[in-house]
C-alpha cells in the first residue's frame, strides 16, 4: 500500500453532546498533525454493531486507497473482545472484533490483533474508552506511516456478523426486509440489484407489506409527489421511497418490515 | 478568480444519521487530497429549499473569496431539473436549479449548467445520490483548479424562488413574518435594518401577533432576563428574542406569524 | 508557546440546525487557511456555562500543545461582559469572562482582556454574534502567530463557577451528585477518583438514590448485561451505568441525583 493519503475516517456510535469525537481527534493530531479526519457519522443508534456495518459497507470504497477507516461501536469495550486490524481492498480498518468488518473483509485479507502498546496514547490505558486511548492513535500513527505488520500478531478467528439476507420463496419470488430507515424515511431494503437481475424477466411487482407498490421506477421524481415507489438505490439496495415524502412516516414503517418481489417475465 | 484557497462548503438536508455527507468527503478528497471542507449545516429540513437559501445567504460572505459553495436540497433529484454552477461575489456555487440560489446570483453573474461528464465520479451516476456522484467531484475539481467554463455551456434561465418580503401596510407601518426559528428558539423575521431605516424617524414599537414588545435594542442583554426584546440580529433581519431565553416557546410561535413595526418619528 | 500546530477547537451552544459554527469557520479560514479546526461540540445545552466548562475540561488535555481552545457559550454576548484570553498549559484559552475556564485557568496563569480590533472582523462588530466577529477572527490569528500579549491587557478579576464538589459526611463516606448524562445514559458525578483513594481502605458499597449498586468495578463489561454498576470513567469521574444499557432510563434518573460512597475498610 504505497498510497498514504493521510486520511482517517471516524464512524462511532458516541453522538455530538459529548465531546468523546472531538477528544479521538485531538489524540489523533497530536500524534500525526497532517492527518485529513472525516466523520462518517457518530450517530449509529449505542452500541448497534450491525448498524455500523451497513453505514461503512456503502462508504469506503469513495474513500482513497490508503485510508485509514476506524469503526467505534464497541460495546464490549473492557471486556477481552480483541481489536482487530485489517488491510482489505487497499485500505486499512481498525475495529472491535465484533463483526462490524462483516461483508468487507474477505479470505485472503490479512488481519492483525492490535496488540503494539507503544502505538497506544502514553500514560495509563483506560478501560471504558479504547476510542481515545488506543484506537485514535493506532490510526494516527498508521496513518503517518507506520506499517500495519507492527500493529500485532496475524489472527484468523473473526467474529462474523449474520447478515440478513433475503430469501427465494420461489424461482419468482424474492422476499426481503427493511434493514435501515434513512434521515428522509426512505426503508432500505437488503434485496440487491443482482438480486432484481436474477428473477426471470427483471423484477415484476414489489409488494410492501402486502401493499402493491408497483415495479421498480428510475429516480423519486418518477412518479408524482406523495406517491409510494420502489428504486434501486445509490448503494444497490432496493428501496420503499414516497416521492418528495417520507416512506416511514407514510406506512408507519419499522426496521423488519417484510418487502416482496415477483419476476416480470412468465 | 485568481485567488483559490482551496476551500468547499457544504449545505445539504442529509441530517448526520447517515454517512451521507461523509462519502461525499471521501470523493471530494479522492479527486482533491489537498481540500479545506466545511459543513454549513446539514441539517435542512428535508427537500426545504427556501430554508437552504436562508442558511446559505447569510453565510457565502464569510469565507474567502474562491470558496466553492455547494448545496444539495434537491428534491428534484433524477428528474429533468438541472445541476447549476455560478460565479457570483467572487466566489463559485454548485447547486440545483431550483432556486437554492435566489437573492445571490444577480443579473450579470455567469451561469453554467453542469453537464461535463468527465468532471463526474467514474463509473455509473446514480439517479438518486448526485450529491456523491456529481455535486462532490465537480466541486473537488473547481476547488482544485479546474476552470469554472469546463463545467458546461452558459444557460440564462435560472429557476428563482418567490422570497417573503415585507409589507408597507402604509408610510410609516411595516409587516412582517417569521421566516427561520434558530437554535436558540430566536424568531427571524424577513424585515431587514435598512427597511427599519426607511420608516420615519426610525423603528419605534415593535409588536409580535398584536403583543407590543418595545422598540428595538442593541442587544440580548439590553433587558431583564426572561424579557422578549426585538433586535436586529447579526446578520441584518430583525428578530424577536427572549433574554436568556427561548422565544419560540415563550411565544409558542411558529413560521409565518406576523410582526409589525410602526415609525418612531411623527 | 513555541509549538504552534494551528489547531483551533470550538466548543459552542449553536447546535447544527444554523450555520453559525460553519460561519465562524469561514471567518477563521479567511485570515489563516491552515488553520486545523475540530469542533468539540455544539450541542452544550442553550447558555449553560457549567456543563461547557465541564465538556472542556474533559477534551483540552487530549490536544497538543498550542492549540487554540475556543468557547463560544456566552449569555451576556453584548452586555459589558468581557472576552478573555488565557495562557495556561501551554495552551490558549478564548472565552467570555463568565467562569467556563474555571478548574482549567490556575494562579500563576496570565489572562488578558480581549481588546485589539485589529484582529476582529473588519467592518462593524454585531452584537449578538461574537462568536463571528471576535472569537473566531482573534482565535485564527493566535493560531497563526500573533503573540498572545498583542490581544490586550492583562485581568486579574476572573469570574469563577461554584463548581458542584462532593461532601464528605463523615470520614467513611462521600456524598456526590449526577453532573452529566452522557449520550450512552451513563450518569457522570462529581466523585474523582482521587476522593475513592482517600477512603479507607479505598471505595466500597455504592449507592446510588439509596440502592445498592456495588463496588466500583473495572469496565462496563464486567457485569451481566443489564445490569447497573459503578466505575471510575475515562476521565476520572465515578459514574453509574448499566452493561450494555442506558442508566438515565433505567434509573429514571436526572442532573442532580446523589450518590454515596462508603469506605472499603474499617
Amino acid at each position: 500500500m504505497s498510497v498514504r493519503p493521510g486520511i482517517i475516517t471516524l464512524l462511532t456510535d458516541f453522538g455530538q453532546l459529548d465531546p468523546y469525537a472531538g477528544v479521538m481527534k485531538g489524540a489523533i493530531l497530536g500524534i500525526y498533525p497532517e492527518a485529513r479526519i472525516v466523520d462518517l457519522t457518530h450517530e449509529v443508534p449505542a452500541q448497534r454493531v450491525a448498524e455500523a456495518n451497513f453505514a461503512l459497507r456503502g462508504s469506503y470504497a469513495y474513500f482513497p486507497e490508503g485510508t485509514v477507516h476506524v469503526v467505534v461501536v464497541d460495546p464490549g469495550v473492557g471486556s477481552d473482545r480483541r481489536i482487530i486490524c485489517a488491510r482489505s481492498r487497499k485500505r486499512l480498518f481498525l475495529a472491535p472484533n465484533n463483526g462490524v468488518l462483516t461483508g468487507i473483509v474477505e479470505a485472503g485479507d490479512e488481519v492483525r490483533e492490535v496488540t503494539n502498546g507503544d502505538l497506544f496514547l502514553s500514560g495509563s490505558i483506560s478501560r471504558t474508552f479504547h476510542g481515545r486511548d488506543v484506537f485514535a492513535p493506532v490510526a494516527a500513527h498508521l496513518a503517518a506511516g507506520t506499517a500495519f505488520e507492527q500493529v500485532g500478531d496475524p489472527i484468523s478467528d473473526l467474529v462474523r456478523l449474520d447478515l440478513s439476507e433475503p430469501q427465494w420463496l420461489d424461482e419468482r419470488t424474492i422476499l426481503g426486509e427493511v434493514i435501515h430507515v434513512d434521515r428522509f424515511g426512505n426503508l432500505i431494503s437488503n434485496i440487491r440489484e443482482q438480486d432484481l437481475l436474477a428473477l426471470p424477466g427483471g423484477p415484476g411487482m414489489v409488494s410492501f407489506r402486502n401493499q402493491e407498490i408497483g415495479c421498480p421506477v428510475e429516480s423519486y421524481a418518477a412518479v408524482p409527489t406523495g406517491t409510494p415507489l420502489a428504486v434501486v438505490d445509490s448503494f444497490g439496495f432496493l428501496e420503499i421511497a414516497v416521492s418528495s415524502g417520507n416512506a416511514a412516516h407514510h406506512f408507519n414503517a419499522t426496521l423488519g418490515d417484510r418487502l416482496k418481489v415477483t419476476a416480470r417475465g412468465s
